[in-house]
């Protein structure tokens, strides 16, 4: 499940782990990235995102990573965004805002194709939960994570753009409307897994 | 194949290949180093540890790495240093120098716990050409790798002491006398191998 920050990706995953139906749900590992081996890594990212972006972004590859070891086969996998968002959109954003060098993108870009081909990596769809970057970020400043503080509009209408920019233009994308019930949107995500397994 | 920088570990790889001998022999890709995507990452590194040590660490473990896709089953893979020298040594060296920070050094060492597991970047047997850091120095100032050149005589004494505490203290380890002449140390290690295989 893909969204920008503060679209709510986490209430909807909470309510389909409370539906009982037989979902295995990956949620983001923020508490790891908060706390790795007792370095609020995501913090050091957005303080000083020049000298932090490259290591922000491998920890986050190698959580995912490290997550896709864990995944069953016999029930539906369902992650909160993926491997691919943080190469296409994250990543991709670093390197616009000269957080990493051209160099460092291309060694994500290389890893990620490396890594695909031993590990389970890769969605066999996504589902795009689409809510306008300005309303995430009236969301963002009222659940007031520490670590967000500093995260202006313009941050997430480039992660808007980009994500557009990658899932539109893919076939294995279902687009909700997130402007509506957490009810409705949780019943539509419901139907669309129900189509694919 | 293990040794300090410029003990000759090329020199006797090259004599292996051309002995005729049916070893698939990997040496260190610092052609990839010198010039990934146009960057001399290597060249960076020496210039600005600083800046630059995380991204070269991790491209030489996505060398590796990709190294060992290519690895054939029926014959020996002789590789020049490994995926875990390059923890063990080099990444060691470059946190004890300051070149990377305490988060980064433990994100190295998980990447290279989590990709044992699916790739095969574990040597069954360590060689261990053994050649005073003094005698390194001396040939690596022969050499005149223009990266080199700001190597200190103490950086290869660091790499000794940190490549005897990994090494000397493993069982699968043979130790080579470097300091003999080139078809000495090379019957020695075709003799190693035979014993393994």
């Amino acid at each position: 499940m893909e969204a920008n920050i503060s679209a709510g990706k986490t209430t909807i995953l909470e309510l389909l782990a409370a539906s009982g139906a037989d979902y295995f749900i990956e949620t983001e590992p923020i508490d790891v990235w908060q706390n790795f081996y007792g370095f609020n890594v995501l913090k050091s990212f957005y303080e000083n995102p020049e000298s932090n972006a490259l290591m922000f972004q491998s920890l986050v590859e190698l959580t995912f990573t490290k997550a896709s070891l864990k995944f069953p086969q016999d029930k539906p996998v369902i992650s909160e965004r993926s491997f691919e968002t943080s190469v296409k959109v994250f990543m991709e954003l670093a390197y616009q805002n000269r957080y990493i060098k051209c160099s460092e993108k291309f060694l994500l870009e290389e890893w990620y194709e490396v890594l695909k081909s031993k590990f389970h990596i890769e969605p066999t769809h996504f589902i795009y939960l689409r809510v306008p970057a300005e309303v995430c970020f009236q969301r963002m400043k009222k659940r007031e994570r520490e670590e967000e503080n500093e995260v202006v509009l313009e941050y997430l209408q480039k992660i808007e753009s980009l994500t557009d920019d990658w899932l539109l233009r893919k076939k294995n994308v279902s687009v909700i409307d997130g402007n509506r019930t957490q009810e409705e949107i949780k019943s539509e995500v419901v139907s669309i897994i129900n189509q694919i397994v």
